[in-house]
């Protein structure tokens, strides 16, 4: 069920641009063997070609498409979010953990206990309609910084995976993004900074409800269940949203792991690619002892499956824009 | 944040070819509602203009892609799946709704108690596996005919409607599904009957599950919680799937109503199309007395909202290809 000769199906506009794109930031060696990949599958004369409609490329966001030092930009969303508002919220200011939060110590997230976090999230998203929700977080990146480089946060994203996601769609693959991440939190700005609009955008997300406020049509947010799209999640996630097995992944975590795994085991010649964050000066060195991204079990399956590890200090020519 | 400047958004990939797609099978009232309001829409210098990202149309299907009597296709396919395997399954045996069915005897379909209904929907999908289940709609898709027309079902979709969603097409706009019916089962043909892929096909689902199988990884319908898209499901799954506001929405019963009145809500200019059923002799005429596709809420809101009402039998010059 392959062909559609009847009818169109939606495709990239820009086949016709793929010589434009390079992966300039890209040292050689992982440059020609991504580069490589995509000649031989993009080739309709060779054995590994993978027709148009099912080019699915896959990215996490938080360590693959963006940091996610100290914590995910997401949780500073939160913390700011909480700061500003709660001389409004009588009931946090008798959270202990929303208090000292909201007095900018932040000391406490290290030893915060799940449902603290949760609260957290919970105070800063639960609660709001699509659209409040949607102008917050625009509101908060246009004027929060980043600490260590005083950037706002959607400057701050990798530059060789800005490149990387342009020429996948120069070469008309399709790229969404599969995060732990909250969906609706990415979607303000997916589409701005990625050039990925909001129904490629795959991420956690919670209850909603729809009823009528004065004769409008509104839906919030509400307590409920909450998807978390994370792990042996990111497959099942890619199933019930994308319909189709992913052909690349990029990942950076063993939180990746599973899904790179559900496209490994394609019967198309497939590439993942795991970046591995090793470059303290110019961003963050982590793998095994960090509270987000931690990588352990991911990096030992990439040896065995040959997925590309990507050494961000000698691999990433430039970091960010 | 409606600008992307810097990076490439994917669209559609025909633009110069509008003048290819008319809607020939339609009568001329319609036809010119649908042609003028997509002109102005679509015209750059207008008020009414909507940039190409935010041009989201959705879809209905059964009643408004293709027929649902005397009963959605879906259920069709899980009547004959019972007929066909029940001697391999020992359980279905003793389950005197699925022996009669099985036997072809479908007027027990009438008083079904809804937990019948669910144990047969059940029994066809549940356990399996992911390219089980898509084998088994292929093949049931590539064999069955409908009794009426004794054609096979992904023959029998509405010309019109084929038409239209090109003609949307055409004009940059990114056409999706929202319907009750299974997401996987309208996965398996619509990129090749609507043009439309599997990512922009949203509809009922259930859980699954993500494991390793002889190394393999698998992800198998399992029994747990189902989101039924109908009625106010549709714009909380729009919000979900999408996380953009439609601009067009087709549709054909109250279960519809909803995502209509969410898209009329846009700040957009927008357009909602009802189909009435009303030909008995090329299709089904039905809306306040059906057990599928029950319409009489969205034809009172429909004057109210100023949706165009599209009578089938007056507004549809042929029906199937």
């Amino acid at each position: 069920m392959k062909d559609a000769k009847e009818v169109t199906i939606e495709e990239d506009s820009n086949s016709d641009k793929v010589s434009d794109i390079s992966l300039l930031s890209w040292a050689e060696d992982p440059k020609n063997r991504i580069e490589s990949w995509v000649n031989t599958v993009t080739d309709s004369s060779s054995s590994n070609f993978i027709p148009v409609e099912d080019r699915i490329a896959v990215f996490d966001n938080d360590g693959t498409l963006w940091p996610e030092q100290p914590w995910p930009n997401q949780l500073q969303f939160a913390l700011d979010y909480v700061k500003a508002k709660i001389n409004e919220r009588p009931n946090w200011q008798t959270d202990p953990f929303l208090t000292q939060i909201s007095k900018g110590d932040y000391s406490v997230l290290e030893k915060a206990r799940k449902e603290d976090v949760y609260n957290l999230v919970y105070a800063s998203h639960a609660g709001m309609t699509e659209s409040e929700f949607k102008e917050a977080v625009m509101k908060w990146m246009d004027t929060a910084t980043n600490k260590k480089y005083t950037r706002k946060f959607n400057e701050l994203v990798y530059s060789p995976m800005l490149e990387l996601l342009e020429y996948l769609r120069q070469n008309q693959f399709k790229t969404f993004i599969v995060s732990g991440g909250g969906a609706d939190f990415m979607r303000v700005f997916a589409e701005e900074v990625y050039g990925i609009p909001p129904y490629q955008v795959i991420g956690s997300y919670g209850d909603t409800s729809f009823e009528f406020v004065d004769g409008n049509p509104i839906i919030s947010k509400i307590e409920g269940d909450i998807f978390y799209d994370d792990k042996e999640a990111k497959p099942i996630a890619i199933h019930r949203f994308i319909g189709k097995r992913p052909v690349f992944v990029g990942g950076n975590s063993d939180g990746d792991q599973a899904m790179m795994e559900y496209a490994s085991a394609s019967n198309y010649n497939t590439l993942c690619v795991l970046l591995h964050h090793t470059d303290e000066e110019r961003e963050y060195a982590y793998d095994k002892k960090t509270l987000s991204g931690h990588m352990e079990t991911a990096l030992e399956m990439a040896k065995e499956k040959n997925w590309l590890v990507v050494d961000m200090k000698k691999d990433f020519l430039s970091i960010f824009p």
